[in-house]
């Protein structure tokens, strides 16, 4: 079974990466973006096929490794 | 306009920042995970509403910036 977790910053969390590649971008001139917030997304195959299960398994990934839940909300799809 | 960039490695491509993932959920205690790879993903504001404009402008920067298209794929969504 496949699934996607993107991991982003909370709303208020400064992203100076994001802020970095707005600039890069508009010296490369490409128009049009206003804000840029960079985040991770990690694609993870997993052995058995039962969805609640593989759901409770990435909860826990997410909360012990995958993303700093002070700073980050992460998002889980299967 | 709010749009998605999402970048991961091309199949084939190592990817030791997965395996290390892999290796770190194992020891956590984290069963049934298969395979972890990672990507990158850009959460763009555009300043049009024009939704062909803004897919010509996220390719652009996709393309200048924010993959490596050696190595890697990009997904917009818009």
């Amino acid at each position: 079974m496949k699934a996607r977790v993107v991991v982003t910053l909370k709303s208020g969390v400064l992203d100076p990466q994001g802020k970095a590649i707005e600039g890069a971008l508009k010296s490369l001139g490409v128009d049009g973006v206003a804000s840029v917030r960079q985040g991770k997304v990690f694609d993870v195959e997993l052995a058995g096929a039962d969805a609640s299960a593989a759901k409770a398994q990435l909860q826990a990934a997410c909360e012990k490794l995958l993303a700093n839940t002070v700073i980050e909300n992460y998002q889980i799809d299967l």
